[in-house]
């Protein structure tokens, strides 16, 4: 099939899938989801989003009795039903299905929804171009969850200024992209805001980091500025699907292409490493 | 009926009520509700909630082409089939239905949501415990968006603790609760947040100050601290169905109780004035 979609132990099309007006994430966004790479139908890095599900489930208060083993069966299930290749799988949990009152409700059960289908992974040779934007987001952004409004007003944003993302800052703080991380490179040493409740955890982020510091390159978690930004040697996106995507234009600026060479050293070294364990994931 | 929902031109109880999984409401939360008081099945300040959601449909630039009048018609049905004569009637609008993506979908149209069901009015004698908790929500809380997460664990805190409502501070600026405003009274003088992206413009706090002032009573919208509200002379809540619900308690510490007549004397004139506009909205 081209695509698939799942609701509570019920496959169909996507666009064929239905769910109850009643569920909590129809009318608050009461929920978390996660979005995997599945390639020639196998995950990559399924633990660490599975442990990034839990972790924004427990600080939900979500109660999800499915063992990581069930879900991986159905997981795998809605991959296979697809033929794609390549595909971008999307899981999400809700609190459940009840009356609307903000409070949760008593003895209600989660619901799972998956969708799945073909979409390659990003490009990464050509140079594309951001928009920065004021984060007004939540204060806690280390949660993958439901409530996503400002990452949609800025991923439209960015459309609409032909751009491929939206770089958040606070204060001329720079925290990441409406929906991936921001590295940069400077004087060799590769920098990105650190880990806490301004960014998403990203699967990617941390595995390039990994990577990064295996063929010798010093990583460094600290914030930096907008001016640091546009003084960069090279800045790049990751996300699931964007393994190191080159940023060559900040507001219609141009910056970085300064250190190509680590870039595309970097880039090779993570699409390598993302391959060998696609491979080894059977 | 007992209750009703409405989905796009399709009627049926909430409880059997579907919708494409593919709503962004679902997936992102992006869209904007709101909710109305229904007595005898007329409504109340129906024009001031219209004009607040269409504010809320412009800053999110949904389309909604459907005219105040078409929509007023759709939501008195609502109200019609469900027998009570006291409800409270919700309703959403969502960017549309498409494949996940952030940025908006070319050509989408927007969906009509509704529940309606019988609510009573909250009673006002009792004063009620209130919990004060950090404000983590994004930076346009004067937009009545789908994005109510916070709202949501914040009320579960409220409930947990045995208290009606949660208290939303900013480094020790009250702005308002989790789904009501909050007002105080000290020295005779109504005090309250002023309008901005800190709190909802509440059509039931636009409507009490306004009675205050016909009273006589003096009103000031201006911020005030965590300590300033611990020295009220009184606090008070309100929302649609709560019209100056007394606060007696905050993290469990009494409070207020310093001037009850005056407290009594707002009630009365707000629920006389509702009451009258009921009546005259034939």
């Amino acid at each position: 099939m081209e695509n698939i979609g799942y609701y509570n132990g019920t496959f169909a099309p996507i666009e064929q899938l239905k769910i109850p007006a009643l569920d909590r994430g129809v009318y608050f966004g009461d929920g978390v989801y996660e979005a995997l790479r599945v390639e020639r139908h196998r995950f990559f890095a399924l633990k660490e989003h599975l442990t990034r599900f839990r972790d924004s489930l427990t600080f939900m208060h979500i109660a999800f009795p499915m063992t990581d083993e069930a879900l991986t069966a159905i997981l795998q299930e809605a991959a296979d039903r697809v033929d794609s290749d390549s595909q971008q799988l999307y899981f999400q949990v809700t609190r459940g299905t009840a009356i609307r009152t903000h409070a949760f409700p008593e003895e209600v059960q989660a619901n799972l929804m998956i969708f799945s289908r073909g979409v390659p992974l990003a490009d990464l040779q050509e140079y594309r171009r951001v928009v920065v934007l004021p984060d007004t987001r939540w204060g806690h952004c280390n949660i993958k969850s439901l409530n996503l409004i400002p990452s949609v007003l800025a991923a439209q944003t960015a459309k609409e200024r032909g751009c491929s993302e939206a770089v958040f800052h606070k204060d001329g703080i720079v925290s990441e992209c409406s929906s991936s991380n921001l590295l940069l490179l400077k004087d060799g040493i590769l920098r990105t805001a650190p880990s806490d409740e301004r960014i998403l955890p990203g699967v990617t982020r941390a595995h390039f980091l990994m990577i990064a510091r295996e063929i010798g390159v010093t990583v460094d978690e600290s914030t930096f500025t907008l001016e640091e930004m546009q003084d960069a040697d090279e800045l790049m996106i990751t996300s699931t699907s964007a393994h190191g995507l080159p940023v060559g234009f900040v507001d219609d600026k141009p910056v970085c292409g300064r250190d190509a060479a680590l870039l595309r050293r970097l880039q090779k070294a993570y699409r390598d490493y993302f391959w060998s364990c696609i491979d080894a994931n059977e």
